[in-house]
């Protein structure tokens, strides 16, 4: 039997405890009410998406939108706003791509929509043509051999699975053919490669994304063709065999460029070197404006800034928001970033990002400890009436990858994933495409977590 | 200490629950892969939506939706097929609506985007003119009173409140200007109400919907002004309390037409009389499509019985699909068939409905006692895999309702509502703002849940 001291005790913990969760509650209440009263995230997104546009590493708007974002975030309130230098890749698409199919004397034609994989060299001037041949793995690849590849054009057909609830899942499985596929086919000869485009819908949008080569294997040209004309070409290779497949692209990799992450900090009130990091990537495909991948994760990142500073919030560690630089197709600016981190001895309690599109917030992921993910699925509770739910998955973001081996907890900003490979890596990656109050409610969620994070650790 | 017998006894009991939880997931992951990979909701929407149309209670339209509906039905496998005969409201908007504001001297004139709300009678052919008074609420008019409010324009401009996370809360506080706003301006002598457009979205978007009238009060026409409208016209009022405001409309409500409900039935193994219900209303606002509302709820309906007879399924009790008549603007079909569930003494397990949109499914909210409010959630967690958490909220549909007073649970699936507000009732309600994974992922989860009741009662 307990003592009186020893309930007392366990009774003073309790109300503290309580009363902790309800100024918890009451403080993320007044983040979200902040977000979507005067939020400032779906303004910004409209300035980087329609001013600015795609802005692929290393192009004149990329440094457009790291001008921009240090504007941006000395807006919102940050005390300190820099920039951290780095070298990026610097990929041009050129002219717009073009890919016909044609039959076995003229039989068939019919041109299909494409467009070049991110670092794909061109194809000649004239364009290249060859017999194009469908597999779905690169086991089946390996099955044709070099007797049944050489000279062809190998067309990757692999669908995402559309049972998958979480489209990220279907993605992964699916975007190894992307990523090498000209890389394999050229291993057995191949001229060229031809990618059915990774997403979920039917249409005539070609998704690009980054590709790769290997110093050891011929490099061939690359291109993504689009889900409905990978239909249509297998439809009519089923009773044709003998299809050409002919695509012009001119795209090129220059020098690299110089080019900078933007860092935005709020000064905390007691940890002098210690940060909760939040991040997006500022630069995107070129192919569209980049507004869900990953305008809004910038805006968001900004807009926790600018809530904290609304609100007068005092955090105790310092928070960070940054936009990185160089995701899509080289992950240079999360690498620098973490880089600069060891090289200056600053401890981070956690990195977040967010890097799933604008849609509704449903959960965070996390790659950190099972205390740690333990501690964060703690707080579900404050965060269910938001519709947050979701604290079990695995995943940190690839920006904030690089500080994993420092052992920091990362946690990703997990919204509603089913219309993002609509229109991920496409022309329709647009502002239109973007809802105003899933966006603010993302930012939302992530200022909340910092709080918690904030006034218990992690 | 129990003894071998209880202990085994237990052991069986617990292997059996856990056999059947297996069993459940395992038939429920049956049911979504079926909807993701053969579903036919979205195809069957693209039909309803953009082949027929609009389709308000005692059109044209709506009688091709009732036979397109049967014909739907049958092709989904429905054992039988009927319609239901109700009589139902026959208002028709007439002419495109047109409204100006004008200052006084012609110092202020601009054009503003209204539509008639439904029910409404028209102007004068010329249109009226009236100096404009704003009001927040009922309270405000009250104390206007009638020496300030007699031979005005009533413009009711709440907006909704974005602080709600769940849109429909912010709209229920909103609809009750738009249901009574020109009746409770018309006991102060008013000659018309504005209404500002039901939605968080700042477009030019009018709203419709329906409102009320009293017999005992002058009948005065009302429309709704879009959230920009409405905006200039605050903004303009607070320099210049003498605006004018001018509409025209020549809308008219003829003589109540005959319509029917359609039913479509899976026959059930065990319960000759016993149904489990499953609804959505077919007729929709004439302005859009009525994709959302609720074109995805009857298409969601007809997917799952086609479900259950692509699998195979037998439940045991019978299940039926309802497209119900004249939600929008009365309710008649669902009054009528409760009251033909009484006539024909048919016992209902649970009702379910669909009318909340086409997006992500997100939970069940339901209208029954406690003990089957817990036993809903007390499937949660087969849910969860679905991204389906939130079984905690109160309310049924508006179809179902009737079925109240028999004592039948009443359940409604709740999808992510953010984007709801921004199609509902407008002309941008259409197909293109459907997401094909998201309707599916409705339906499935309400033929889930179907299959959960089916299996141990409600």
């Amino acid at each position: 039997m307990k003592s009186k001291l020893q309930r007392l005790i366990l009774l003073m913990c309790l109300s503290s405890a309580i009363a902790s969760a309800q100024s918890d509650s009451a403080m993320i209440k007044k983040i979200f009410n902040e977000a979507l009263t005067n939020g400032k995230s779906y303004s910004n997104l409209d300035y980087l998406t329609n001013k600015i546009g795609g802005r692929l590493s290393g192009s004149p708007q990329a440094q457009l939108a790291v001008e921009w974002a240090f504007k941006a975030m000395k807006d919102a309130g940050a005390d300190t706003v820099y920039l951290q230098e780095c070298m990026v890749p610097h990929w041009v698409r050129g002219e717009k791509e073009t890919a016909k199919v044609t039959g076995s004397g003229s039989k068939k034609f019919k041109e299909v929509p494409i467009c070049a994989l991110g670092g794909s060299i061109a194809t000649p001037a004239e364009g290249i043509t060859a017999q194009v041949i469908e597999v779905k793995s690169f086991e089946e690849l390996k099955k044709l051999g070099k007797e049944n590849v050489t000279g062809k054009i190998i067309f990757f057909n692999l669908p995402m699975d559309p049972t998958q609830i979480e489209t990220f899942n279907a993605y992964s499985a699916a975007v190894a053919l992307r990523w090498a596929g000209a890389l394999e086919a050229a291993k057995y000869g191949a001229v060229g490669a031809v990618v059915r485009s990774c997403t979920l819908a039917q249409d005539d949008n070609p998704h690009t994304g980054v590709m790769g080569y290997n110093d050891s294997v011929t490099k061939i040209p690359a291109c993504a063709i689009s889900t409905n004309g990978a239909n249509w070409l297998s439809e009519n290779l089923k009773t044709d065999k003998n299809l050409n497949f002919y695509f012009k692209m001119s795209c090129q990799t220059l020098p690299d460029e110089k080019s900078y992450n933007v860092v935005g900090e709020l000064r905390g009130t007691v940890k002098a070197k210690e940060y909760i990091v939040v991040g997006g990537h500022l630069d995107s495909w070129d192919t569209g404006k980049g507004a869900n991948d990953d305008g809004s994760g910038v805006v968001q990142c900004i807009e926790v800034l600018r809530i904290y500073k609304a609100l007068g919030i005092k955090p105790k560690f310092n928070i960070r928001a940054v936009a990185f630089m160089n995701e899509e197709n080289g992950g240079r600016g999360g690498k620098k970033y973490a880089e600069l981190a060891k090289l200056n001895d600053e401890k981070h309690i956690a990195a977040i990002e967010s890097d799933a599109g604008s849609f509704t917030p449903m959960g965070f992921s996390s790659d950190a400890p099972p205390a740690v993910k333990a501690k964060l699925k703690s707080w579900r509770p404050l965060f269910e009436p938001y519709g947050i739910y979701n604290f079990d998955r695995d995943g940190g973001g690839s920006d904030i990858e690089p500080l994993k081996k420092s052992g920091v907890p990362l946690i990703e900003l997990m919204p509603d994933s089913q219309r993002y490979f609509d229109y991920h890596h496409t022309p329709i990656d647009v502002f239109e495409n973007v809802n105003k109050r899933e966006l603010e409610l993302g930012g939302a969620a992530m200022a909340a977590l910092i709080w918690m994070i904030s006034q218990y650790g992690m």
